[in-house]
């Protein structure tokens, strides 16, 4: 790092605005979302979403409550050209939800968009070109003028390919790419022109999408210039203004509210921020951040446990255990006086009344979660806890939300020993709660088969003490064991490890399920030589754990399958 | 979740302030930074660290340039209060560092603090008790005056046992903990009184903390907040305002750079924001988003990758792909537009000119880092790239940054070879260009031996092609190696898998290294079926990797290692 790096980099330029409204605005209702998690967050992936992960992805984000999902750049690449047509003609886009595709100002990617939209009821035909001194300069070696031409242009020629097509509803939306650091007066100019190119009106507004492609400075910046811009656009009330801020300082959930208090209509991000670089904005922060102030989001983000795990197997990438509402760590509690806090919080909280439990901004159970509180096996001594006791003693390495949900178990252990416990006892409390369970169900064999590409499985167990035989099928033999219970089940994650060496060596599996009926996850464990039984057996565990928290008439529902009824 | 949360939770009140100056401002200069990655930080983790890795963590922060640290809450814990007791008699604390300690307003624990601190030379004494309204009725039941004097109470306490430690340079400093839910002009009177009790002056002002121990608003209202303080306090100029970001709506960050053009002159945090629930707000970020303007932070972040990997290795928590400047995945671009506005941007960027490559909001170098291109082997057919081949076909999963790495290799493939490149050709690559390294350094064998409580090893090496029985010894194979090599390298990651089962299993691992004058990270791979000699295979394969892009005088330098030249 350079000593003095103002020989390098350069403070921004103060927007001149002295009489800023929006920091003495509130946000009162929701903006329009977009979620562009199918495209900008999709293209910065190291393995862009194939066309059966993109679209569990839009279904859920339709489940969600997204009303305006851009779903692909067609012309970039076969997969989002099919994607699109998938869409259209599977007849997957619900009424009430418009598709949006992205193209670059080019007229034969202009066309071919166009063209991956034959047939669609409604659909935004996104454009963007770069406007900045530095692109302008460095990358396309423009003048101002010319790059005007080129959006309007570019405007002109979309306007004329969709007018061709008038069974469809179409909405236009301009992007000067790298707006934040394009010169205020010609980022007017340029979406002056567009609007007027479209002739954009208040019953047909243009989208004006503004964006920070790259976070330039503080976020009260952009909001001066989404302020400045909302002020002093010829046309405003014939456009939709809309933002797009990445996250490269930070703050692009501030940005994103600040410019809503500004004057934005709309807001363009991906669940859990993804996106090239650091990622476009968290439209699941800003949503539940609207939540907690009393406005509601039109978003349901109350099984955030799902979606988080949906998420992390389209992307392979995880949400942070800090990540504000869905990280696994944010509803846990390590400090005693936290811990205590926060049971006088419960113990005083009302059920109709304004919610109030200290250190917990959201109530967990709104967002499908649970508070946890974390006991240290021994912390006085410094020496570790249930994790460091476990691995050290005998090499078991929990995953992390396992972690959280059997520190009750040992704190129910530890509060009425009274004592410090050894890690023997830890891994026989660990044995009993998860190796040890027996009902509804008991394994006793399985055999797999061939299924065509999918793999088969003869399950034989006990259930309540009545011996069966279960056949199922599926992607491995986790799939095909749950096909063969016919149970309302799913597993939400899956890890398996060995633990020793050699002759002795064992492998652990965790799953994570969900029943129906039953908040939250829960964890199963299984151990065993055979890497396929260890999994089978973690999985019998973890619907066992999760059966045990129904109640009587559930679980006799539950364990009254398609496979049970059968068997 | 509800559809109207508007009767469970409710908007935050305005903040009376009209006049606010804050958006007006900028910021010029940095300002007073307090890590508490030893205290805040560490409460919050699974296995809060022990001694050895406080004192690591204590020493890179000194490092990177902190000059207030909070190293521990005394009163807690024995570990804490012993590790203030090393820093102190073992002469570890530098002139310019003055260290920090927590308490809360308890008598006997305030004692035990002060007890904690004989002998400093120079520190601050941090006590807090709750202000808000939901804690004085549900958690505390105490009145406002009975809160206020708790804190006048305490302060006392800790004036008269300070006093009585005259040859310790002592600061005072108060958090009303709660702030942002505490009413102001009940903060203020609190405020007042411990500084007016503690006898503040300009020469000897009190630190006075406002917490956002649970971020309850967008930024600017906790801006707002600290301006009505910063304007209103009875005496200011015996005042250091400073400010304490939680991260609970996804803006801490914002929250502090709002807060210091607020009037804050002081910022409690931690690297890479870690805390509980969402964490204290990232100083790493707020340093590089400083830089970036120019300022010069005071803080050096130039080998923010050893920093990261440290943070990884202190807290067992990793930093996110997309974390700000520090992300595996922020200076890696995958599109390719972006990829052609980058390679412009750097052949246009002159060397004393000011920074402004597409895309990159800082010059990756200045952090020890370096920009990544991203090819995707055959993204046009949508089926995926290196990595989801190398899995599929081989079962071999690569660490993020390897991807990366390797990633430039296979582009010069594809480049040079301009057609799809099949998995098995990618593999082949791989092999060579990890596998197959000879030079400096070819693997003969090794034997291990038993060494007290360490682990030793005779390592059989061609160095250079002639045969060398090298011994050392450490906490592992790998550490031992390193020391039978007496080359200057670390190794920051490590990661071994099974791949195949039964008998053709074997294990592939991975080294991530550094060796002095190679920036960024170099990764080896090896792969056999025994593990320890899988891994010795990555260690070697890693140091000829980083090795070769030595020149030669380094590379001589490099291999004269201790063991080498003995051999």
């Amino acid at each position: 790092m350079l000593k003095q790096p103002n020989t390098k980099y350069r403070p921004v330029t103060p927007i001149p605005l002295a009489d800023r409204q929006w920091p003495s605005r509130s946000i009162t209702r929701a903006p329009i979302w977009m979620s562009t998690d199918l495209r900008d967050g999709n293209q910065a992936l190291f393995e862009p979403m194939n066309g059966e992960r993109k679209m569990r992805m839009f279904k859920m984000l339709v489940d969600i409550g997204f009303k305006q999902i851009e779903v692909a750049f067609p012309s970039a690449s076969d997969t989002d050209f099919s994607f699109v047509r998938t869409l259209i003609e599977g007849g997957h886009i619900p009424d009430d939800v418009t598709i949006e595709v992205l193209t670059q100002a080019r007229p034969h990617l202009i066309e071919r968009t166009i063209e991956s939209l034959r047939g669609v009821k409604r659909a935004i035909v996104h454009v963007y070109n770069a406007t900045s001194p530095t692109f302008r300069r460095v990358v396309f070696d423009m003048s101002r003028d010319e790059v005007k031409q080129l959006a309007v242009d570019s405007t002109l020629l979309i306007k004329r390919l969709t007018d061709a097509q008038p069974d469809t509803e179409w909405t236009f939306q301009y992007s000067p790419e790298t707006f934040t650091a394009t010169e205020l007066d010609f980022a007017k100019e340029v979406c002056d022109a567009v609007v007027e190119a479209w002739g954009g009106t208040p019953a047909r507004p243009v989208i004006l999408n503004l964006p920070a492609t790259v976070e330039i400075a503080t976020p009260n910046h952009y909001a001066d210039q989404i302020e400045w811009m909302h002020r002093n656009l010829a046309n405003r009330a014939s456009v939709v203004l809309s933002v797009h801020p990445h996250n490269d300082r930070g703050t692009a959930v501030a940005a994103a509210e600040l410019a809503v208090m500004a004057g934005a209509d709309r807001i363009e991000g991906c669940l859990f921020g993804h996106g090239e670089r650091t990622g476009n904005v968290d439209l699941v922060t800003l949503a539940l951040n609207l939540y907690t102030q009393g406005v509601d989001p039109g978003l349901d983000f109350s099984r955030i446990n799902d979606i988080a795990r949906t998420v992390e197997q389209c992307t392979q990438i995880p949400v942070h255990a800090r990540h504000p509402y869905a990280g696994d760590l944010v509803f846990t509690a390590f400090s005693g006086s936290h811990q205590d806090a926060i049971r006088k919080g419960f113990a005083a909280q009302k059920p109709d009344a304004v919610w109030e439990v200290p250190y917990l901004p959201i109530d967990p159970a709104d967002v499908g979660r649970t508070y946890d509180s974390i006991i240290r096996v021994n912390s006085q001594s410094g020496k570790g806890g249930v994790t460091w006791l476990l691995e050290s003693e005998y090499g078991v390495t929990l995953p992390r939300r396992l972690q959280v949900e059997f520190s009750t178990a040992v704190q129910q252990l530890t509060d009425s020993s009274g004592q410090e416990v050894r890690a023997a006892d830890i891994w026989k409390l660990f044995a009993q709660q998860y190796f040890e369970t027996t009902a509804p169900f008991v394994y006793v064999t399985h055999h797999l088969r061939e299924a065509g590409d999918e793999q088969g499985i003869e399950l034989v167990l006990r259930v309540d003490g009545v011996e069966r035989t279960l056949s199922g099928r599926g992607n491995g033999p986790i799939a095909a064991a749950l096909d063969a219970l016919g149970v309302p089940a799913r597993v939400h994650d899956f890890e398996e490890r060995a633990i020793g060496h050699g002759a002795d060596a064992a492998a652990i599996a965790f799953v994570e399920c969900v029943i129906d009926g039953v908040p939250g996850t829960t964890f199963g464990a299984g151990m065993h030589r055979n890497i396929i039984t260890a999994s089978l057996l973690a999985v019998i565990s973890g619907l066992n754990r999760a059966a045990g928290k129904l109640d009587a008439g559930a679980r006799a529902a539950f364990t009254g399958g398609r496979a049970l009824s059968a068997g």
